[in-house]
């Protein structure tokens, strides 16, 4: 799993003094990165995002704690799902901000996809988490076909 | 439709010399965003990607060409759909590279949704994309229910 | 022509909530450049900034719309007219905020300048504007003797 | 006079490895506000870019040198001449990379002209560069009303 | 513990491809500012840097993963201390890159320094850290007053 | 002697409207390198900082002065010294913000340190700088081996 926390500063925030909804996609795309490049020890690349749910406005000021962990893995691709929670200063509480499902892929130096090792689902949670990134996977398959 | 250029500077790159997913994720966002706004007349926030796929790679000098249209309306809700295209100097082809799809919500200005015009379908392809994008939301709410 | 859109963040503001100077100055580089690019399908690099001025000023929040055109053509240069114009959401009216001309030279690799199609003046406005900056060219080079 | 040094990073720099157009125009806007800043001493905002003109490359690796001062006063407005000079590290030369000269206005709060002292001329060099400036303004005045 | 990773983009890095102090400079400071916010739920402000010592180089595309954790806390200050290390892909290793120490101050609505808990400290580690925090502190205190 | 000014824009800024910690650590690492590749000749990296104290907030929309000056020569090593003030407009006084003292290392191009030229002591402030360097120099090397 992958921690990174951030601060969310002006130069992050909309006119609405949220954030910039680019700005959590770029933060969210660097956490998922790392992840699937720890996973296989590989450059990876962004192929696709699967799903992103901006569940609570994230505010200037507020501290914001993405993690992210590899739930399910093809031949050379890797899903990554994203929590991020954002928790105001005075405040005990971390809302759910975003959940986001991306999928990377490994390449070698020319670019072409590499395969990369299997998970091992110990947990109920991980066993889960694979079910659920699978069936999306395949319903966005099959969506992408029509 | 909104149209927005970029050209690829190394500031937009990754390691590779290829964009990084942040930067164009950005650069997806705002011209959505806009579109939003331009449809609704009202300020908009990202709600969710719904779909956001990399179909080949953007390279560092590239022109990137960005197409945002609304594609379906809900009560406060707009679905954007946006196309990306890059184009190599000396070259004349424009490559697809990205296509996405994202929803945007109409807020008043104490950041409460408020409805937003319908779409007036009029072409084909304005239909099969109303379609398309319905389908999608359905497929992707039934997923977030399970 | 290329056609840009932006929305104001507060990354891109002063201290009273205008646009900085040097934030649209990058906008107007851009859209020109790229526009001096597929004019020539050819690299191209900023050679001078003729003109520049702002008419009205651009606020956090507004939506901003560039217009970029080539107007002149030199051997291996060419002169891009870029206006910007601001609108305020819950408003139809879009304001006139900054006029620019730029001068771009088309390189080859080693940077060395290459000569690049000449302008097809057809309708009576690019006429007008072909004239306009052949005259603005003159006076400038005019002053820049003395 | 103000003076500014930067250092040209990979951030600053286009396709070709030299400096971007819009970060030169950037640092140029700073060096030049600060400049009308302090000989107003008021909140000054950018009315227009009178010439801008690129006269050698600026690479990646160079200690770029920007010198501002005012060179013409009018009721509220400031003209302000810039000088960019670029270093190569190992070389003792700097050369000419943009002369720049640049139009401020003085505001107050509510984003009003407000008059700004005169300047005094003392060395022949001041008389000249205010005399080019005078005629300058005039020319682009004399243009503007075509 | 706030634990944070970064990659190491074109845009973080120096004309040797080496990360440019300053970005690292940042990730210190926001890594460091989220530890000392969580500790003592108030905002807190940079007060002062106590050293920063770069042990190795972190280059273009290397993973780099901020360790930074409260070692000594004052009335209203607290020292963060910050292990920076990088990793290179395809390598297992972690090298040292970045030790840091900084002390940051909590602050109310209106800036003043209010009161933090202390550090309860535990671990033979805790007690190590704490002191040699505390004699840096101590050291510098004398230095300062020279 | 380096000097440069900047505009304290929202960019950098966090949420109290005061600087950000890393954008004014980002200034003083340029400016001091500045300063000990104009005294080298070489390209020069940031091997430490030695001391940086906030002493007095900079606020959005001040004027930042930054002065850099080498004070210390080892055998491939130079010490700068960095003082910030800041000024609000509309008053004639700068108010001293940050105190800096950083290590540069020179190095060739494979990144190993080469030697740098002697400082020439000439005034008595030069000497006591060079004075005052070297103590902390000591004392930090002696806080580094405990």
């Amino acid at each position: 799993m992958v921690e990174n926390h951030q601060l969310v500063l002006p130069s992050h925030t909309n006119a609405l003094g949220t954030i910039f909804g680019g700005t959590i996609m770029s933060w969210i795309d660097i956490a998922a990165a790392i992840c699937a490049q720890k996973h296989s020890g590989e450059v990876c690349v962004t192929a696709s995002v699967d799903a992103l749910n901006f569940l609570n406005p994230v505010r200037l000021g507020n501290m914001v704690h993405l993690m992210a962990k590899v739930v399910f893995t093809g031949k050379s691709s890797m899903m990554v799902a994203v929590k991020v929670t954002a928790q105001e200063l005075r405040s005990e509480k971390e809302s759910p901000c975003v959940d986001a499902l991306l999928t990377f892929v490994a390449v070698d130096a020319s670019g072409k996809p590499i395969p990369v090792p299997g998970l091992e689902l110990q947990t109920a949670e991980e066993k889960k988490d694979y079910e659920r990134a699978s069936e999306r996977r395949a319903a966005l398959l099959k969506l992408s076909r029509q």
